[in-house]
């Protein structure tokens, strides 16, 4: 794929009589959207493999990882958190409840709410995968120093206000 | 979700006796992959939607994109670029084939090969799309400045270099 990009790319919105700038002029491997997919493509289906291993899917580590940090939760928050459909959460859950590594249980003060826990054996699962997936973590970020990666995590985050605030 | 990060990231290979940082630790806001899995799933979603409207789906979109800028190419080299699974390339092909918006071929001088191309009708298509996504671009990286946009590229490229040695 040829590198053909000359000029800023992060000109300011189009102005009416202003040429907007072709894919092929920005450069696809300058399009920061298409090397964010491709990278992680390659690191979910990755992980993905790595984690049969461990007989535990994507949804099941992404569950157990944010009730290890936050827990209870509801299985809405859970599917926001863990980026996994509801539909697929609650199908996780059954699979993770059935092996005692999460309970569901109605809350109190409003019986329609389920909110969501990981038990020890569920975080005990999870730290068992942990430094597979730590290793790998740092194999990504490889050859990338300490402030280029706090550089990094800010444009992230700024990202994910954005990307919320877009259309659908 | 909180954070509670306190100490170096990307720390080297974790030694024999270090400790490695929990996931709790690190802080789920300062991992990159989940940050990055939060973004596009949301930016993804979006721009299937924002796509809906022109009656075109994220592979179509994809295909004519890698194509407007580089063609022809094999139908493997399409998938991988397009990040999108052989079989449903195929199918997006055929879809694509039928509104005359690309062409495969033979080549002539190994009958195995299936040269795909996109027609004028095809580039027409992707440049109709575009101002819609670099708009979307253009928002998702609203406040970025042009210095860190290119950082943030730069970086990713080595990731990108990275995943693809990362063991399956």
């Amino acid at each position: 794929m040829e590198q053909r990009f000359s000029g800023e790319i992060m000109q300011g919105p189009v102005a009416e009589n202003a040429r907007r700038p072709t894919l092929g002029e920005i450069g696809i491997n300058q399009f920061a959207p298409y090397l964010m997919n491709r990278i992680m493509a390659r690191w979910n289906a990755g992980m993905a493999k790595a984690l049969e291993a461990h007989d535990m899917s994507i949804p099941m580590m992404r569950a157990l990882a944010i009730l290890s940090i936050s827990s209870p939760v509801t299985i809405n928050e859970l599917s926001a958190y863990a980026v996994t459909e509801q539909s697929t959460m609650s199908r996780t859950l059954d699979v993770l409840e059935k092996q005692g590594l999460v309970r569901r249980e109605r809350r109190r003060e409003d019986k329609r709410i389920r909110d969501v826990s990981v038990t020890e054996d569920g975080r005990a699962a999870f730290e068992r995968v942990w430094p597979m997936m730590h290793t790998r973590f740092q194999a990504l970020f490889d050859g990338v120093e300490e402030d280029e990666y706090r550089a990094f995590i800010a444009t992230l985050r700024r990202m994910l206000r954005n990307v919320a605030k877009l259309p659908a």
